[in-house]
């Protein structure tokens, strides 16, 4: 395999987090009426960009944090707190993102809950929840014996990385039902595929590229930590799908 | 980690694989009204049911048959055979599946292509298509020599892995078009959560696991072949994110 440099993989992956962070908010400023706090089809509007930024975006650069170079060296302590920082910033916007389209479908008598998007989405924050607590429980709280940090770190990893497979599946599914409900009644139909359709979709693909490329980059051997194998490594790992089991 | 044996777990994911088929193809029997050939919503019922046969199931059967204990034994060449007949299975099932949808479509005069749905799932099987062409030509070809063998082996990897969960990703959207499709017009809208809706989210949920578990036991090093970083090795991996990169 052709040795890739971490760090210019990683800048280009901060560039195409961006893209998708512009994208899913030129979406909703540019064609779907922009944003408030009202509980108006314009709250809905920060469902999709909390969502984006938060389980996606945030959630990833979380992901790859023992990826970083200077985070192989000293100690370890520092980027599990960066580590936990993230991924505590990303749930708190995942949660923002859900209140938005509760208060939605409360204040427009939509029934909340029935979709297999929805379904899927909140069993995702439900399952990161989860993920923060016991992460925060077993590698920084000082009380868990090593034998259950060394237990549960590869449950931590795969699910760290089933986390993100989730979520860019609820992103896709979310994209998807969001264009059949706007593309009706007034403008043109989603299936006649107007900008904003060409413009979302490729949203949607952006968000699988930047998923795929994370998982990639976290089950390649040697972007981990030397020392991935060492006592040590017990404390925090990141979320990697290669090293589950 | 706990020492599953591979065996009891590939049983219980065989059983998993089969409730998904079950649960498609009930779906399409029981709720939306079974199947035919002839261009109608009854000739699009064999789309899901194709689909997620082929691109979940057999899929996942055919990356997974380099975990199974005889497989690390005696020469490798049977097992090729048995992994890529297994994906062309898959990917044949696939192209049915297509046919399906777009002679559908085409009988009702509606677009084809323009859902993020369609976009991701096309996608999908172009890249299945490239995955199994090229692995046959690499693996099972008698020309090609170590080195691309060695070059190309964790790309086959990697992309073997992306297809799985860019399938169940197209799974899910689909699933959750097609009951906002379905559930209107006649029937119990999908908000109102009837029976159809219930089953359909369920199998999506079902489908999500089944490419979770398949995606773990790739990932999981106590499964692999032991000879999986020998010279040998260079041929026909199976798909697995473990390793990619």
């Amino acid at each position: 395999m052709l040795d890739l440099p971490f760090l210019p993989f990683c800048a280009f992956l901060g560039g195409l987090g961006f893209v998708c962070m512009a994208f899913v908010s030129a979406w909703c400023q540019h064609w779907r009426g922009g944003f408030a706090l009202d509980g108006s089809a314009q709250m809905f509007n920060w469902h999709p960009v909390l969502m984006v930024t938060g389980m996606v975006v945030l959630y990833g650069a979380a992901a790859l944090v023992y990826r970083l170079p200077p985070a192989w060296r000293g100690p370890k302590f520092p980027w599990k707190v960066l580590h936990s920082a993230l991924a505590l910033a990303a749930f708190v916007l995942a949660v923002l993102g859900l209140v938005a389209v509760f208060r939605f479908h409360n204040d427009h008598g939509t029934p909340n809950m029935y979709s297999l998007h929805s379904w899927l989405g909140l069993a995702t924050v439900l399952l990161f929840s989860c993920q923060w607590l016991a992460g925060f429980s077993a590698f920084l709280l000082p009380w868990a014996p090593a034998w259950l940090r060394a237990l549960y770190k590869p449950v931590h990893v795969f699910f760290g990385s089933t986390i993100l497979m989730l979520s860019v599946a609820s992103c896709v599914s979310g994209i998807n039902e969001k264009l059949f409900f706007s593309l009706k009644n007034g403008t043109t139909e989603y299936k006649l595929l107007p900008a904003e359709a060409v413009f979302a979709n490729t949203l949607g693909l952006l968000i699988l590229l930047f998923g795929v490329l994370v998982l990639g980059a976290l089950a390649r051997p040697s972007w981990r930590r030397p020392d991935a194998d060492s006592p040590d490594s017990c404390q925090v790992p990141a979320p990697l799908w290669g090293y589950a089991g």
